[in-house]
């Protein structure tokens, strides 16, 4: 069992622990939320494996380069599928992914952001297959983002009902 | 019954009237939306009780404090409790809150979002309580908003089917 | 029967051939993707008759004028019209819209994102008429989009079960 679990391991992946925040930050929210078959998941940013937000910090194609932006989406996936598995308890739950919203720190000008983002989508790809794992998504360019994160990313995917 | 009109009163809140948009503005959607047992919700901005945009406007971290963008989030709360009442007729109806997206105006580098949304999350907690209140959310910087608000909040929410 | 389609062409509209992408642009992810009843729909922007990317380009406000930015609104509803056609066979399968996210390029202080994505709105409407087509949004100002373009909507919709 535990297909998708076993998949993240085979490809030499860690999911990392809760997110660790700033001191001081309080978030009365939950990371993710399930409702009936649908589940929502909060905007994440990338978190290195002891649960801190990762950088490099600030804004792509100033502070953080393209490739980098592209780990760091990679990371965000990562770190959303560590929040799953802590609410879900297990991965194969997971029927569908449905959309996500990509979003990259950045300033006026700069027009990557779908190959940013595709640091999620193909490990989401990968991991799920294109099945279940198949999403729509924008991939657009926010004036800032919290703590300086360079990419966060909020999804909604399904559930058995 | 009312439980929640009663909470509302309970804690000396008033829901503002329809929104007053500024002249020549036209808004050719609804500000509450039903298909089903889903509620979606446009972006709302705070409104003061008479219906017109609240300020202060313009930038978060500039033109508005981090306090100040608090209370605007929880205006904005009021302002979608206003629009969900005039549409439900009873705001016992709602079983469930599922997501939100909380968009705050502000410059690059600006990292306190989450502290300005709280100002949403907090009074909807309070209200609703945290089974049925509970709601994911990112909380992330714009470039700009309609008619320099400083604060905007879209969301989805779930009514008895 | 084919109504919608019908619709589009007395009023003298065409649906724009699938997306074509600038030179070494990736986008693994479907355009609109159906999940049971719900149709996601990936963020689009503007496209010419060709599929092309459809300018003008740039920050509305300062590059755009506030009414061409309107006609790329307008243009982003063709284009993902043209790709729900794509998807679903026949436009008429669609029961309801639901919400979409409307985001324009513009620089800090720019207010006038509604009167940009009216744009979109009023042409679902026209086409749709205000039963199915009504749908909730929110209308905001992002730091920068990809390519360039100066309007993005991403939208959900339903379709029979």
């Amino acid at each position: 069992m535990a297909d998708i679990a076993d998949k993240i391991s085979a490809m030499g992946l860690v999911l990392p622990s809760g997110p660790v925040m700033p001191a001081g930050v309080v978030l009365p929210f939950p990371p993710v939320l399930v409702r009936g078959n649908r589940v929502f998941v909060s905007g994440h940013g990338p978190q290195d494996n002891d649960g801190t937000l990762a950088g490099p910090f600030g804004q792509v194609g100033v502070d953080v380069t393209v490739d980098e932006g592209y780990v760091l989406a990679r990371k965000t996936a990562l770190s959303i599928l560590g929040s799953l598995e802590r609410e879900l308890g297990d991965l194969d739950r997971i029927t569908a992914w449905c959309s996500i919203f990509g979003m990259v720190n950045c300033a006026a000008g700069f027009g990557a952001q779908p190959a940013v983002i595709n640091g999620f989508t193909d490990l989401i790809i990968e991991v799920f297959g294109k099945k279940v794992g198949a999403h729509t998504r924008s991939a657009v360019g926010m004036a800032s983002l919290p703590f300086a994160i360079a990419v966060e990313i909020e999804a909604e995917l399904l559930i058995d009902g």
